[in-house]
């Protein structure tokens, strides 16, 4: 039905005779003549409707409004000097019309296409189908079909099958709620939606596929904050006998041609890899944002004999830390811009906020300004400013709490200074995190959890340190954070059956609990399991890194809203009373039953 | 952790030393030598434990068995003369071993791997990852891979973008019964998994995206038939401003490109394009196996007219058929095979299974055998005769019904002969069925159903038809058919919103019905719709196809089994009662309820 994508014309096409299809971006009347500029997801053309020229044509095209689709012949030429479009690919060229065919009409759009008008949310998904005519929109969606193709073709090239894993399974244990599906034919027993493919590409290893990937939809029923989707999509990789440095290389080269092909940005490898210690020491967080160059220096081995409480009993505790963060500077700071901070940090439970302004260092004690200087003896004061590296017009910030505590709050304030003040660098800085602890201590439930899985191998010298001392065992986990935010997370695996079931005990999982949920992996365990290791990437997230975007719902075709509903199809709606009679189940009724 | 797949040595590694990981395949000693076949993905290499080269690892080759897991040093070296393997890819070589590491034992697995042992399907399923370690199995799932991989090759070349859409969706009306999944944060209402994502692919294409294909996992709760799946992989496929001439051209060189790649079959192009009235008149269904030469043949004008009954009424009949099927040679069955064959043909509703043998055609009336012989006039014998070709030693079939159990027994019945026959000619042939009609007529509801589905788009010259004469409209429907199997099936769709709410009141889809199940789609249809169309292929059973494998079960990584269960996993399973009541409902009893 057509020669050419609008957009794709060129200077190169001048005097051809073309066919287009598309929609009417606009439509301008201007001296008797009638432009149109036509859309399609190439990009646009300038038509021309010239009455002179062909009198039904121009009628024809006096009929048209915005969004209507049409087929046009005519042919290409040179815009007269003067009306270039200099905005617009296409700008120095127009298409004579010669023929038009109105294919179909549209009514007034909810919202135009054209311009960038802000539209809220709710009504951008309800008529998803016109939001995405927006050339932004579309370009999003064009660029994450060409990132999974580059991910597949170097995986491809490397010898890993693509297979897929069951979507109706049964519920696997990430931590998170699984969307169950009740099965018809055995009344009262329910598949669910996996969380991830963990076990099955453990299977996989088994089985002996050496190498898997699979983009993979995933599934979590939770509240769903800023940035999450009940379903969102992953690329699952598992690899059998790589070590985890071999592993992680060969990751970070896909992840550098992806940037290299489809950013055209180098990346510098092998990345950073940086242990989990390390991570929280200087950056409170185990995904910091290398772009932000400030730092958390320790300072708790000078507080432990301060007269200042507030300082000296968390440098005291086992479990407390005090830590400083120099903002560049920050000297000039207002009292209500402190307040904020203050109130900021407050949000992670820390209970106050103390600085030292450095106004002139030279002049020691005298040429600082804070509250709490008072408390602090000249070589500690002394100490602080060499070790944060103080220089006049800085303020120093402190954290002191429990670790958990000042790790938060500092990382986060870390974070927002970093945009506030524009120290945020350009750029990629990805990094792995690695060396994280097995498991941390759940003060709820007093017991251990597992950081990262169940699964996750512990570090092979620190197998001992299972009975010993689990808290500082270390897992052969891996995290590739970018740019602040975690993109992948894996591990290599356990993969002998007796490590495995002290794991799960370790983690109250009771021998028959485990035989229950996990005897088919326990089983296979035994059986010839090679080692073995992998990792998740989000897709959603990597996608929306890479394209800039605001959220993750912006890179999806048909995203749920933070309500987990779909504006555009009413999902999820109600269903006949036969329908759950016939799956074995009844709704409950939505008000509390009464005896 | 190693240098080479162990099948991935030959003649050229000679002298080389190589490290291996794998499995043990099988464990020979003789002459005091230890032979072990290590196996990995590639195949199988031949190591040597010689006790005067290395003790120790002669010691340790002691230990391994079958299945367990072991990393090997060696050199590789020729087989001594006489003693190579030529079954073996690798046969003319093997390693002699340096070095051995276990690192993993097995105990002994339920069946063994590298004998051809039939074992059940479902104890084969519940240790897939045994079963898969078995070369063939394996292979099916590389294959799989390798076709995915092409298909998307070619689509991508194309502009094609590969898009997601929700499995969390509204229940779409593909016929078939959905799976639910109960809403935890709108407590009542439900989402149900797609069967297929038809609405959101038209969606893309009012959208704009103009090119789009998804590898896509769809559902149907449907009470399993040998072969087919409750989750099940289709390719699916769509594009705007394509005629169906030109779809149907691409697709199929998609289809040829796939097999000379992967199969290095060469396929001619155009496929033959048969109309499904044709379809019908010639092979009694419309996915003829073109392999087989078998045709039936009109003879209901030559029956109007004769003194039997069981041929004159059907002939007389509208909706009635009088057909004949040739086949060569089979003047030889014996009454018991025709015996059979009537009851073969019972199946599918014949009440019975008249036959001419030709013994010696030239003898007329005197060379034929057959009961109904008495019936016949004369000339009707002879022009049966001529119609169907008949031959001395031929046997000649008839079947005399309504027109649809003549087609389905005489179509089920020309299949089987060419099975039992030895009739089916090797190679690939594929075909389009066209021209189908829009509508059938359900005796049961007294109304109209859809041939395809709600959204397909009448032929543009048929459009009056909706009114005059629904059951004489033709869609713009088209299947794709290879060797007697559906492998694709698609459309232009119905892209004026008029034409879409017609065809729903034809279909009994009341205008408030319409609206709360599709009003997203009537609304979209109205905003500038462009004129688009697809295809779905099955791709499980295309693996299957080129897999020649006998179940899609085959070529599924984690199938189902005929009851819809995991014996892997267990799924579907019990959950918690509290799990339940966070969704809103609660299991029926499975008893009926006592008041």
């Amino acid at each position: 039905m057509r020669s050419h994508y609008c957009g794709d014309l060129s200077e190169a096409h001048i005097d051809q005779e073309v066919t287009l299809c598309g929609w009417v971006n606009r439509r301008r009347d201007h001296g008797g003549v009638i432009f149109i500029d036509l859309r399609d997801r190439e990009g646009l053309i300038q038509l021309v409707f010239d009455p002179e020229d062909s009198p039904e044509n121009f009628r024809h095209a006096e009929q048209v409004r915005s969004e209507y689709v049409l087929q046009v012949k005519g042919r290409v030429r040179h815009r007269p000097e003067g009306t270039e479009n200099p905005d617009l690919k296409t700008g120095k060229i127009e298409v004579l019309s010669q023929e038009l065919v109105l294919l179909n009409a549209s009514e007034t759009p909810p919202f135009p296409v054209d311009e960038k008008l802000e539209v809220s949310e709710e009504v951008r998904l309800r008529y998803r189908y016109i939001d995405l005519r927006r050339p932004e929109s579309l370009q999003r969606l064009r660029f994450r079909s060409e990132i999974i193709r580059q991910l597949r073709k170097f995986l491809d090239e490397r010898g890993f099958l693509d297979i897929d894993t069951p979507v109706l399974t049964k519920s696997t244990p990430e931590g998170a709620r699984d969307f169950l599906v009740p099965s018809r034919t055995h009344p009262g027993q329910f598949f669910a939606l996996p969380q991830s493919p963990q076990l099955f590409k453990q299977l996989l290893m088994i089985a002996g596929v050496d190498r898997y990937y699979q983009m993979v939809r995933c599934f979590r029923d939770e509240d769903l904050r800023a940035d999450r989707q009940p379903e969102f999509t992953q690329l699952d990789i598992e690899t059998s006998f790589l070590h985890e440095d071999e592993f992680m290389g060969l990751m970070e080269e896909m992840i550098k041609e992806l940037f290299a092909t489809v950013l055209e940005v180098p990346l510098h490898t092998p990345f950073i890899r940086m242990p989990y210690a390390e991570a929280l020491a200087c950056f409170g967080l185990d995904k910091p944002d290398l772009r932000i160059p400030l730092r958390l220096v320790e300072v708790g081995d000078l507080m432990k004999m301060v007269e200042f409480k507030v300082f000296a009993e968390p440098a005291q505790d086992r479990d407390g830390r005090v830590a400083a963060l120099r903002l560049p500077g920050g000297g000039k700071l207002s009292r209500k811009e402190i307040d904020d901070y203050t109130k900021f940090v407050a949000i992670y439970g820390a209970k106050g906020l103390a600085y030292i302004k450095v106004v002139e260092r030279r002049r020691g004690r005298e040429g600082l300004q804070s509250p709490i200087l008072k408390f602090l003896p000249d070589e500690v004061i002394g100490a602080i400013l060499d070790r944060t590296g103080a220089e006049d017009g800085d303020v120093i910030f402190f954290g002191a709490d429990k670790a958990s505590i000042v790790n938060e709050a500092l990382g986060a304030l870390r974070e927002k200074l970093g945009h506030d003040h524009g120290l945020v660098e350009h750029g990629w800085r990805p990094l792995w995190v690695i060396d994280f602890p097995m498991f941390e201590w759940d003060e709820t439930s007093s017991r251990w959890s597992a950081l990262h899985h169940p699964f996750t191998s512990p570090k092979e010298e620190d197998l001992p340190l299972l009975e010993q001392d689990p808290g500082a065992c270390r897992s052969r986990a891996y995290d590739l954070v970018l740019n602040g935010t975690e993109v992948g997370g894996g591990s290599m695996r356990i993969f002998r059956s007796q490590v495995q079931t002290q794991v799960f005990r370790l983690l109250g999982i009771g021998d028959e609990e485990a035989r229950e949920k996990f005897g088919f992996l326990l089983d296979a365990l035994k059986y010839g399991c090679p080692p073995h290791g992998g990792i998740a990437f989000g897709l959603d997230r990597l996608v929306m890194l890479m394209t800039g975007s605001a959220s993750i719902r912006e890179v999806i075709a048909f995203p749920k809203t933070q309500t987990a509903t779909c504006p555009l199809t009413g999902a999820p709606g109600p269903v006949a009373e036969a329908q759950l009679r016939e799956l074995g189940i009844r709704a409950r009724k939505s008000t509390p039953e009464k005896g």
